[in-house]
């Protein structure tokens, strides 16, 4: 998606140790024009799988998320870090672990937004290393609904994110991959 | 707006001590076509105002900003509760305490998304007591921005954060009003 990776070499800041920054236009603010079509292109290529819900994790992953959801016509459910008073119900639990907060979290859906007859579309807004997605797909394997693709706006393939997510069979996209920095200037694959 | 009104008396459920869960179609699964005319509403009844960019807190504001960012063409900036990694600026800050997850939260926005030459408009998924959307206000203040609307997507008005905000002589609008729970159902204004 040129759109995309020109806001990555325009915007984009890498902070070392992997870490790109890209607040200006999707992690703190978020450029509409960038947003919708990100949805369109991440809705056209997962449409033949027919997802009935998308599974994002708040609150980066809720953009992309809907503006997915927008074009594709089917609900998004994004899991919780916390649980909030009004999340009373039966839930289902995966750990994961945060790049941009240094700690471990627990992503928490409530279990009748997972349904064994749903067909799952995960968005995240990175693949890095990709504890986020796995901790996700759980969720999914927990609810015994069916994982359908994984979508991510970008990637960044030297984390090894991607061959974790290989044994899975499904279909795995995202629209920017990032193989390395070179001079602290993302070099695309 | 009626559809609103509709998803709420159908499946909107109260809690008791003023707490209404809408996890089924705002705060933890997105209804796509509600979200939609959610941003359509609440961009036409701001867009004479001429916001050049929306507020708003994570997590449960991101959804109707971005739904509102994509009929108005302008960015969201959705204040952070913790300070990712990647957030290592100037950036401005004011305290709030949340009615869901019954703690104290401090709002923090880089300062470089909200300037002097900015016309503002807050958006946030409900008023209640106006305590996020207070806090909200003071980070304007701070910037030196312009506020010029506050928009809300339910507004519990018996709680009386509408009585907060009208001091500040900006356009107050919610797309649904509560103004008491009879028998556990809502009564709208």
């Amino acid at each position: 998606m040129q759109l995309l990776k020109d806001k990555i070499l325009n915007e984009g800041r890498y902070l070392g140790n992997g870490i790109l920054k890209v607040d200006s236009f999707m992690n703190h603010q978020i450029d509409p024009v960038l947003m919708r079509q990100i949805g369109e292109e991440i809705a056209r290529r997962f449409q033949d799988q027919k997802p009935t819900r998308i599974l994002t994790a708040e609150s980066s992953g809720i953009a992309p998320s809907l503006a997915t959801a927008l074009v594709l016509g089917v609900p998004v459910v994004y899991a919780r870090k916390q649980q909030p008073v009004t999340m009373n119900d039966g839930a289902f639990r995966a750990k994961s672990e945060s790049h941009t907060f240094k700690k471990d979290v627990e992503l928490i859906v409530s279990s009748q937004y997972l349904t064994k007859a749903d067909r799952i579309l995960i968005i995240d807004d990175f693949l890095a290393t990709a504890r986020t997605i796995v901790a996700l797909v759980d969720l999914v394997k927990e609810s015994g609904a069916t994982l359908v693709g994984i979508g991510a706006v970008i990637e960044k393939s030297f984390e090894g994110g991607r061959e974790k997510l290989v044994p899975l069979g499904v279909q795995v996209e995202s629209l920017a991959r990032i193989k390395s920095f070179e001079n602290d200037r993302p070099e695309f694959l």
